[in-house]
């Protein structure tokens, strides 16, 4: 049995997140139903995380085993056929019999994206958090999301409902970076936990705003209380952007 | 009477272009029904230029005169409420009273991006040419690009119906460079003939596939037979990128 890797990028726009849902469209459920229909038979498909409704992905890795005989770039042909616009396969390989996306997977890199303008861009419908005010200061904002690196109980930056015990994660870039009216915020990690990325956003917004103190994101972490830490930033200017394995 | 110029950028996927047509939707009208709502009074709006269906714009400048009274952050404002989400306005400015969009401009700027990959890009749905093949070379255009520049007779690179008698052009910058999987061809003259930018790309994509040879774009230029050049290269890789004025 053949073990696939495939990776893809998504618009994530038009769908209720990546796991299959009972009454809603999601990318695990449009990406099964392509694989069906170019391979001949339903296959259930292992993705590299969780994501909410309306988050992105430049790179979202998955796997699925198959008995079918296709070469690689075959299959990634098929499904970008069977897939939406709003999908794309760019790569297919064959993984190791016990490679799983989401277990061997040893970092990854979300992007969150602000539109820092009074005017909206057209460009970035769905695709950015749109903040009219205030300026960002992407100097400082990068002074503070640098206390963000390092190996620490994340746990006041996980929303309530999550279900994982060990809550911790090691950090090991983070940054903001100004491009024009653009203000972009990376993070890479070996794990995330629910909602991370985007409460790591919304507290760096508050930290703009004035609502918590420079240098307080530190006990912030350290108090795990998720009361102190900002709102859960909007998804749609949240990406998925790297995906790494040791293959 | 004021006589207001406006700067904004659209996503073209949806319009017919920007002038006024009996029986499709164009920027023009969309913007002009939302001066008829946001200003009481329906205006007629002075474009700096036709774009085609489906070309985009990250800058687009028109002007209109109107008694309305409201301050120009005002009128930004109301505007955008009422346009729709692929229109965005982001600049308002009192213009000099014989302003006009189309003959004041003293030069444009042009992009074309092309999403070169044999793999689709869920993000450039309708906003790049995409093209699978060849891996485009952007050093070898970016040299052929250069012959460009100049002051030409550039009916070559019109599409016939051109209602235009004066068909020189001085072409001040013409570049193409490679950011990852996507090639930016950018060019900036003092005016473009109808098609020229979309004429110019599909003949570099020519050059690239090696239709014509290293060197002929002067050649064409100086035939001025439109058979020499390209095919005109799909719209929607096409961006109004800056329109510049001296005010």
């Amino acid at each position: 049995m053949r073990n696939l890797l495939l990776t893809m990028r998504f618009d994530g726009s038009a769908y209720h997140g990546w796991q299959v849902q009972k009454n809603a469209v999601t990318v695990q459920e449009t990406l099964q139903d392509a694989i069906e229909k170019a391979l001949g038979r339903r296959e259930n498909v292992t993705g590299c995380s969780r994501t909410d409704a309306g988050v992105h992905a430049n790179m979202y890795c998955c796997n699925f085993r198959t008995e079918s005989k296709k070469g690689c770039e075959t299959v990634v042909r098929a499904l970008n056929a069977w897939l939406p616009r709003d999908i794309g396969v760019y790569d297919c390989r064959e993984a190791p019999e016990d490679f799983h996306a989401r277990y061997s997977c040893v970092s990854k890199e979300y992007r969150y994206v602000i539109w820092n303008s009074p005017y909206k861009n057209p460009f970035y419908q769905n695709r950015a958090l749109h903040l009219k005010a205030p300026l960002l200061d992407a100097d400082m904002l990068n002074e503070e999301a640098a206390r963000f690196v390092g190996t620490f109980d994340y746990k006041a930056f996980a929303s309530t409902g999550h279900s994982v015990v060990d809550t911790v994660r090691t950090v090991t870039a983070c940054r903001v970076e100004r491009l024009g009216d653009e203000v972009i915020f990376t993070v890479r990690a070996d794990g995330f936990l629910y909602n991370m990325v985007r409460i790591m956003a919304g507290t760096l917004l508050d930290a703009a705003r004035g609502g918590i103190a420079g240098g307080e994101i530190r006990d912030i972490i350290l108090s795990g209380d998720r009361g102190r830490a900002g709102a859960t930033a909007q998804a749609c200017g949240l990406y998925l952007n790297r995906v790494n394995y040791e293959l």
